[in-house]
């Protein structure tokens, strides 16, 4: 079985390796929803009971509310169940067990059965698609893509990346050191990666795949057992997830116990108990900064990898692509409802306006265009549903409630509601936009949601401090700026390098801040408050495991 | 400048990233004291006031003993006087100014003014090897040998590693997607590498230089400015490094402050100080179990790695080179009187007896067999002296009285004191051998220094679960086993691997557990209590820089 996974994955992960020396666009999943069929109706999921074979369980969660069941932000219940882990001990002690043959598999089977997985997993996309569309509230096309295919190239990135660092040593050396004129010494030396012990992902609701996948499958290659915490409003894309990995795992001869998921009902504290465990090595987390900032100060046992909140600007200095900049920029802040930790939240705007391809542009004129642009994206309900998304869950709904009040700021725009066919019940809001004085306003911290401020500045230069101050003290996991000043380019650069965050220069086309492309752009750099760590550079998955040497004399 | 330096050293960088992919031997830098010249005189030492220049300080740290100046193990002061680190806040901001100008400089700028630093080190051997001596209690030819060119092997190969991972994006990617019948999406896209933050490096007693040198030059070949905070018993080595790698960052064209001296006075407790201070954002420590676990636990802002105390074992089932073995193990446990980290402390013997060419031996007789080989090894005090080195510290000095009166059990082999020519103060003891018997005696602790434990087990396969349950439980930076038989081969085997430590299999000839070589063998694994990383892997680099990208249309 194993020599049959390398035979069909082995060219998969030379290409995915040869892509991530040149950065260049490659992916083996299409990213069309038409490649994979028909799409998966809700409904199909209803009465499902999943992993229902998972050691370390008592009862279920879901598939009631009740009982921890999940709804939809487009309105319907799941109506899933899965296994509780009512007994965490027990799922590290099966993990523990499952890892030895695991580990002894090396780093080529490893990454083969994780290429088996991810096929499985992207034959399904459809499925994934509904699924994350359901728990995420993003609209389908945006939930089949960012879930399914984009989701599976960082996991299959992982994987490569896995892969490259566990062979960087050679399995097997010789070692000849001269003596003069005795016989040299000569040693023969073996080095054999081994995994760092059970690792456990602690997913998020917005993106669980997507987020969830790096972490899984980085700690999964290198030889680590995962147990799969998921947010308790997205249980299913992971747990279909770890379903399927566990049959792959059974039919490649391993443990299903290398994948376990670690559901919980509302309030039990899983992630704090499991992540205190000293038999967990490894934990990957993306969500608050509260938390990723408790799991870094406390879990001291683990190799911690998080992913927390920030605020990202953009500076609007000059561009010689007015309409492109603002349809751009209105994507931006349309899509997914700005529920994306890549959304740009802070517009910093020179009050004495900026040069375009159009002439001068007044700070108010570009706040008024700004606002048109949106609503002409946005004109067309069916269009603005397809884009929008829904509101992930009331916190987010409560915030634009509070900027229609005008707590943040005077609006230049003011969120609406959309409806969707056949979802009667789905929040389904446009981006508010609010105004601010950097002279006169304190800017905010974080406002998760479609929320973004127009900030008008005195000058590009203070713009670009603005940008350096708000990232090394908020975090961003995003930059962008538009300017076609050699000076202002070069000033914005060296803010981005100094603050640590990744820089997107005048988008004007189909390429958007919000996204980054697996096998070619880091997402986040892990040097600012906003991230510790980065998809995907050694650093992500050097540390999940050790070499061990074996030498002996030749 | 710089373009001279990547002329003069670029030659030697690829040799040292082609060795550590072959993992052959190799080095720059001879390892025979005859190709530097006269030995060092101690006394050509007294009066230096050194780094008079730094910033942050207040007064001095010796000449005097009662200044916190420094004793020779041997016997003399050392009267040299350092700056002491008065203002920890002035030191990190002169640091912190240093460091914009060295992370612009880019990964091969970076790492040629590093090789240019150990050259000059390395042409000054003959003092580090004076100076590490009169710290550390290595007689000369070892405190030569590894705290001249062996710990120079290490500190290039730090920086072949950090130069590796920073070139592994490249500086500019071209990125293009295909759209269909559309035009394809064109990206141009540029990585650069930046540095974490301020590093501290806290030394050790034994191997200032040789445990100093891997975090000093990845920290700063990554970009990071470096605190250099000595061991008060071992300031010179560190401080004669710090000085010459100023005058070098000087000389080509960079603040001196990228490399600073924070010496104290006795209970000043800087290391603390300094490990939490927010700015330091990288910490290479080396020492006691309990200040590094303290700085796992603490030093939460920082990426901290650390090497720790542990119990090495040895397991001996069988040879088919017993004279070779007995020799090998005399040999690993007097040198530098067992006062090294990899030092061997458990042996474990089937009370059966093993299988040897020279037929069977009973435990008393290979008890009998080690000591002679000991005494034999060590009959002659000048040899012994040239040896054993001097007892680095009082600590040491009582547990070895211990071990006399028999507390840590029946003492095969006392430690006697050896007269050193021209040092009638020296205190320099031979090994003590202690039996103890598996089934009824606890086995101790670490107990650093000369006393070793040959340890009565049933059989071979007790022994491999006690190597086992001892790397766990306390940690290990060396096991070695002597065995003929494949399947006790695969059990030690599958230990090492299980447990995560680094096995050195049947040494009989002129290779030691206790050495490792720089670009072929591993120092620790990072896989056990008594370390969290290892000399030199992708994993000591990568977390100490982070990539930042910058992206546009093409």
């Amino acid at each position: 079985m194993p020599q049959e996974l390398i035979d069909r994955h082995q060219p998969t992960l030379d290409s995915a390796l040869a892509a991530l020396a040149t950065r260049d666009y490659w992916s083996p999943y299409p990213e069309s929803p038409r490649a994979y069929g028909e799409p998966f109706a809700l409904d199909a999921f209803h009465g499902h009971d999943l992993l229902v074979d998972q050691p370390g369980t008592d009862g279920r969660v879901g598939p009631d509310l009740e009982n921890g069941g999940e709804q939809s932000p487009y309105g319907p219940e799941l109506r899933v169940g899965y296994p509780h882990a009512g007994d965490p001990e027990a799922l590290v002690a099966a993990a523990r067990a499952a890892q030895p043959a695991w580990a002894q598999a090396g780093p080529l089977v490893r990454a083969v059965v994780c290429c088996e997985i991810l096929a499985q997993i992207n034959a399904r996309s459809a499925e994934f698609g509904t699924a994350v569309m359901h728990t995420t509230g993003q609209a389908y096309g945006m939930a089949f893509q960012a879930g399914g295919p984009h989701a599976q190239d960082r996991g299959l990135e992982a994987v490569a990346v896995a892969y490259l660092e566990q062979t960087r040593l050679p399995e097997r050396a010789e070692w000849t050191k001269p003596q003069g004129k005795r016989d040299p010494l000569r040693m023969v030396k073996e080095f054999t990666a081994v995994p760092r012990g059970v690792a456990l992902l602690v997913g998020c609701n917005t993106f669980p795949t997507w987020n969830g996948y790096p972490g899984l499958f980085a700690s999964l290659a290198t030889g680590n057992p995962v147990l799969v915490k998921p947010h308790p409003r997205a249980v299913l894309p992971l747990a279909l997830t770890v379903a399927i990995a566990r049959e792959v795992l059974a039919e490649a001869g391993f443990s299903p116990d290398l994948v376990l998921l670690a559901a919980e009902k509302p309030g039990e504290g899983l992630a704090k108990t499991l992540a205190l465990n000293p038999a967990v090595r490894v934990i990957d987390y993306t969500g608050s900064t509260a938390f990723g900032d408790w799991l870094e100060e406390n879990a001291v046992q683990a190799q911690v990898y998080t992913e927390k909140a920030g605020v990202n600007t953009v500076l609007v200095d000059s561009t010689d692509d007015y309409a492109g900049m603002l349809a751009n920029l209105a994507f931006s802040l349309s899509l997914y409802s700005g529920q994306m930790c890549t959304t740009p939240q802070n517009l910093l705007v020179p009050r004495g306006g900026i040069a375009t391809d159009q002439g001068h542009k007044e700070y108010q004129q570009v706040v008024a265009d700004l606002t048109g642009a949106i609503e002409g994206l946005l004109g067309d309900d069916a269009r603005a549903a397809g884009l929008l998304g829904a509101i992930v869950n009331p916190g987010v709904l409560q915030r634009i409630e509070r900027a229609e009040k005008g707590e943040f700021g005077a609006s230049a725009l003011v969120s609406r509601s959309v409806p969707v066919d056949g979802f009667p019940d789905a929040v389904v809001r446009t981006p508010a936009l609010v105004t601010l004085d950097g002279e006169t306003d304190a800017l905010p911290g974080e406002c998760f949601g479609p929320i973004s401020f127009v900030v008008a500045v005195d000058s590009s230069a203070q713009a670009v401090e603005l940008l350096r101050d708000t990232v090394r003290e908020r975090g961003a996991m995003t930059a962008s700026a538009y300017t076609t000043s050699p000076e202002v380019e070069s000033a914005v650069i060296g803010a981005c390098l100094d603050a640590g965050v990744s820089l997107s220069l005048n988008l004007t086309g189909q390429v958007y801040v919000n996204q980054t492309a697996a096998f070619s752009d880091l997402h986040g750099t892990g040097a600012n408050p906003a991230a510790n760590s980065a998809y995907c550079d050694a650093a992500f998955v050097a540390s999940r495991f050790r070499a061990i040497e074996v030498r002996r004399h030749a």
